[in-house]
């Protein structure tokens, strides 16, 4: 719909995790194998035709492991050929190579046209208070205990000086909110200084797309989320959270009957098909989006 | 021939090497892998039935690797199992345990007895220089350049101020040093403070095996390195330079015309199989090696 090389993703690195002395930034991965038509679609994480010796092995450092270690960890599975991306990351910091050049390069290996960039170069991590047991990382809420804990808040660790990668995209004709995750996987970006403002500027350039379909995330737990931070898990709830820096929310026609009620909240609301089932599918939402900003 | 726990091996570091933000110690691995009865027996490096998807992907990122990276480097092979191991120690080291006791839960994970011990547990690095190019790293030496290159000196970086740990050796009734490369394998050992002096307090329970036989080293650079170095590559040579710290050395048959030049030396010789090719051979090996000591 829009030529590769036309298109920027900022991508949300507050899920950024350090294991085994590796970096690892899962949603860039995720973005950049899927541009590259290389991620198990299976899974939806890490690579097709995939091994995993290397885990199967760390799991018989982990049985002898001293308590306290986490040194022996599996449960954040690494596939071995993705070790490789984990490997090549670590080492370009070693080097001294920002995430914004290391991520350039990954994106160049596998071919990708569309820019990826990380949303900073500075460390953010997504802390999860969970209810009964206090603050853990984001991976611990979302791979060890698979996001199944209730949620009671969320604090994004040195958002506040992190400087936001807005110079690829400052220039923008349109920025498109992808159906992720409202709280921890567009929320990081929102809470770096400056992101809000900027988007609010030029919200009626800002379409956003929503991840809530029929009162229910169509992947992972955002709608759960949602309510146990007392927002409401519906397509009026999404808008509530972007209304102030997007000008049209993209709803499925699951909820054409909330249309009105995401008025309300002064956006403006346009039903389409929003589940990408499938390219074509995708395609067309796509088309939407970029048709809605037209009409601005 | 001596039950296990009753074996130390204290394992040269100074080839250990950080790559990929890795800790990698080949020599320590190599030791506990062959006494795990799991090392490849073909290459004598590694794991068996290892499989290199995690390397195969990194040499993706080799190709597009800015100039004067070593990011995307595979030219040390890495297979996906023996990765375990690295991530392990890497992120036991992160947690803050000491090489010691990351080597001993290694060990123990293999089920390995023998008490396997880093020479120190303080960094020491091998440097090589390599005629008309400069002074490299051990491992550039040994896998880049396929120890094809000429030397002329080695040194080993932290020596001086590393701490030998010679605490769970120092009461042993024998001392054998094995038949590695006397320069680079044994040489970073006796280059650590105190451990030369402690060797010839105790000369006479220390009996060291050649690893020239016929005037070639089984396996490895030794003998060009001994004669690159000014060292003559023969069983005398080699008695030239552990005369001063161990009072026998085991010489192979194949060298027994050569018996009176080492005895020349100072050191008595005595002469058996000294070619390990099989359990029994090396069990008889370690036989000898008991009972020189027995005799003194």
């Amino acid at each position: 719909v829009i030529a590769p090389h036309d298109v920027t993703a900022l991508v949300n690195t507050g899920d950024d995790t350090e294991l085994h002395g590796l970096w690892i930034s899962p949603d860039i991965d995720t973005v950049i194998y899927t541009l590259a038509g290389a991620i198990d679609p299976d899974r939806g994480w890490g690579l097709q035709g995939e091994s995993w010796n290397a885990m199967e092995t760390l799991r018989r450092y982990g049985a002898t492991t001293p308590p306290g270690s986490s040194a022996g960890t599996t449960w954040f599975n690494l596939g071995d050929r993705d070790l490789a991306t984990h490997l090549y990351r670590t080492g370009r910091r070693d080097e001294g190579a920002s995430l914004s050049e290391i991520t350039d390069e990954i994106a160049r290996a596998w071919g990708v046209e569309v820019r990826v960039v990380p949303m900073t170069d500075d460390r953010v991590e997504t802390r999860v208070t969970v209810v009964g047991e206090g603050e853990i990382s984001f991976q611990e809420y979302f791979v060890q205990r698979r996001h199944e804990v209730p949620v009671e808040a969320l604090r994004f660790e040195g958002a506040e000086s992190a400087v936001p990668n807005l110079g690829p995209v400052c220039d923008a004709d349109l920025v498109v909110i992808a159906p992720s995750n409202p709280l921890v996987s567009i929320g990081p970006i929102r809470h770096l200084s400056g992101v809000d403002a900027w988007l609010s500027r030029r919200r009626s350039s800002v379409v956003a797309i929503s991840p809530i379909v029929g009162g229910a995330a169509l992947k992972g737990p955002a709608d759960r989320m949602m309510r146990e931070l007392g927002l409401e898990p519906s397509v009026v709830g999404v808008a509530e959270l972007y209304a102030p820096i997007a000008s049209t929310l993209v709803i499925d026609h699951a909820d054409s009957a909330l249309r009105k009620a995401v008025e309300a909240t002064g956006m403006k609301c346009v039903v389409t098909d929003t589940i990408m089932a499938t390219p074509q599918r995708a395609a067309a939402l796509a088309r939407v989006a970029c048709a809605t900003s037209e009409r601005d």
